[in-house]
């Protein structure tokens, strides 16, 4: 069975605010385009682990699709399955961080080329070769998105693969119940379940995290990584419970670091590393993801995780 | 007979590349979002000559709608038509200068809130109040904007109104055969024609200035502007043929200098200001706008362009 994993999701480029501030309502000093997307950022991150991975995408056929297909190119991912759209614009978002660390967005997703993101010829080739899916809940957000991810769900379970889940939204989202139903079928056929902070609480009557911990493994799902940001990261599963703590390193940027970190552990998973040695490095994938500026310029290869593990070794 | 002015078209957001170069395909330092839109710019301008005037255009519940509204309404525009439309982005444009001039461009505005925009009901109100019609060729992009275009035409043409036009097109757009309709239909009912440079000669079957000139005035049109950037203007009617040269200026910007001669010459035509004289100050508008970076920062007041006339005179 080919481990190799496939995600569905969105395409994005960012611009953002050099200066914290306020929005967006006056001409300030910016930078960009970087690449980005949370799938595409997992992805990225994925195939600079050496992992086989592939997405399913669409971008517009403009500096901004291309900047992206590149990158993800360059690093190894098979972007066979991401549709350059002739009369779509690839999707944006500008971000603005505040005082308070709290961000103001303007985005352009939905009318984009995300917007025609389905299942093509080309994702069912890719999902045909797969032997894993990862799912951000976050990418959700049509139809046509929640049909070609249940596709890929059905196929690569059917085939005894299995499934990663990072739920990535927040409460307000559940409003659409197109999503609450698909995140319900997806957490039903996961493996590897990703919440970060709060979120492991929305897929649970339970309201006590011990209490969610044991009701969501007593569902079937074979391990919970508890993404806790700055304060580490725990692995639960039938028999372990283990929480290592966070790398401290100077903070530039967060965005991206909960997707290069879950990508980390995914290839470890996969590749049947034990689970306290996973979460360092996928701790270290998270240090290193936020002190870089750009969403998806702080991904990191296996050699640079050896060599920041390396270094806080020595250090220690 | 009311004077107001109403134009059609699009608003959007213009991100600048602080230096230039090739295209969009790494992450370089930007500088935005300004306002701007060709039809948003020269409605603007006109405000600030202190003439009435409205635009009929749609934007997103957003900063970068927000921040156009703003502007055209602190500067004086009817902004009543400007729709704000819940489930669409406003447009934007990424420019990039290359170094022999050129421009590379990033456009989102077919799929932007400027798809949406229409004859709604509070256009019609414009349109009513209106006693002349500015027609921006470059905008008639969609059937809804042509609609809404040509049903301003008849209606204040049928009041005695009048109309201007800047064809403002390249002739790569005319291959869209509804808008070389509509364009030759605004063209029979034009009384001020404003073509740039090359532009006259899409309009008339004579390739030489002059017979074109010709062609065009016998045709019924009240008089011609040749807008021929650094070489100044040309005022053509059936009884005076003027040219002034342009002032000299150290160009940081040319984008919307157009637009601001435009007008300014409008708004002095409309108040019965002589050709020579109004030339002279259509060109200090173009000259003030091309020295401010941002496509809508240079436009101009009154006071500023009697300031700016009255220390070249001095000078002289």
């Amino acid at each position: 069975m080919t481990s190799k994993v496939v995600t569905v999701g969105e395409i994005v480029v960012e611009i953002m605010a050099v200066r914290p501030g306020n929005g967006f309502r006056e001409a300030i000093d910016l930078v960009g385009p970087f690449p980005s997307g949370a799938p595409a950022i997992f992805i990225d991150q994925l195939a600079r682990q050496k992992h086989p991975c592939a997405m399913v995408s669409c971008v517009g056929d403009d500096d901004f699709g291309w900047l992206n297909i590149e990158r993800l190119r360059g690093d190894g991912v098979d972007v066979s399955a991401i549709r350059v759209h002739e009369d779509a614009v690839t999707g944006s978002a500008f971000v603005r961080y505040r005082d308070n660390g709290d961000r103001d967005f303007v985005f352009n997703i939905r009318h984009s080329a995300n917007g025609h993101i389905g299942l093509t010829s080309e994702a069912r080739a890719v999902i045909a070769e797969a032997g894993h899916l990862h799912v951000m809940g976050s990418s959700l957000v049509s139809s046509a998105i929640i049909e070609a991810v249940l596709y890929a769900l059905d196929e690569i379970k059917a085939r005894g693969g299995t499934v990663s889940f990072d739920p990535n939204i927040r409460k307000e989202m559940l409003g659409f119940p197109e999503l609450r139903e698909a995140l319900d079928r997806v957490l039903a056929a996961t493996d590897l379940f990703l919440p970060s902070g709060a979120e492991l609480l929305l897929f649970s009557a339970e309201q006590d995290v011990e209490k969610a911990l044991g009701d969501l493994l007593g569902r079937g799902l074979k391990a919970i990584v508890l993404k806790q940001g700055s304060e580490g990261a725990r692995y639960v599963a039938a028999d372990e419970d283990i929480t290592v703590a966070a790398f401290k390193v100077d903070e530039v940027d967060p965005t991206g670091a909960g997707d290069c970190f879950g990508a980390t552990f995914l290839a470890g998973w996969l590749a049947g590393l034990n689970a306290a040695d996973n979460l360092r490095r996928a701790n270290a994938a998270g240090a290193l993801a936020v002190t870089r500026k750009g969403p998806m310029e702080g991904a990191s290869t296996v050699d640079q995780l050896d060599a920041f593990l390396a270094d806080t070794e020595q250090a220690a």
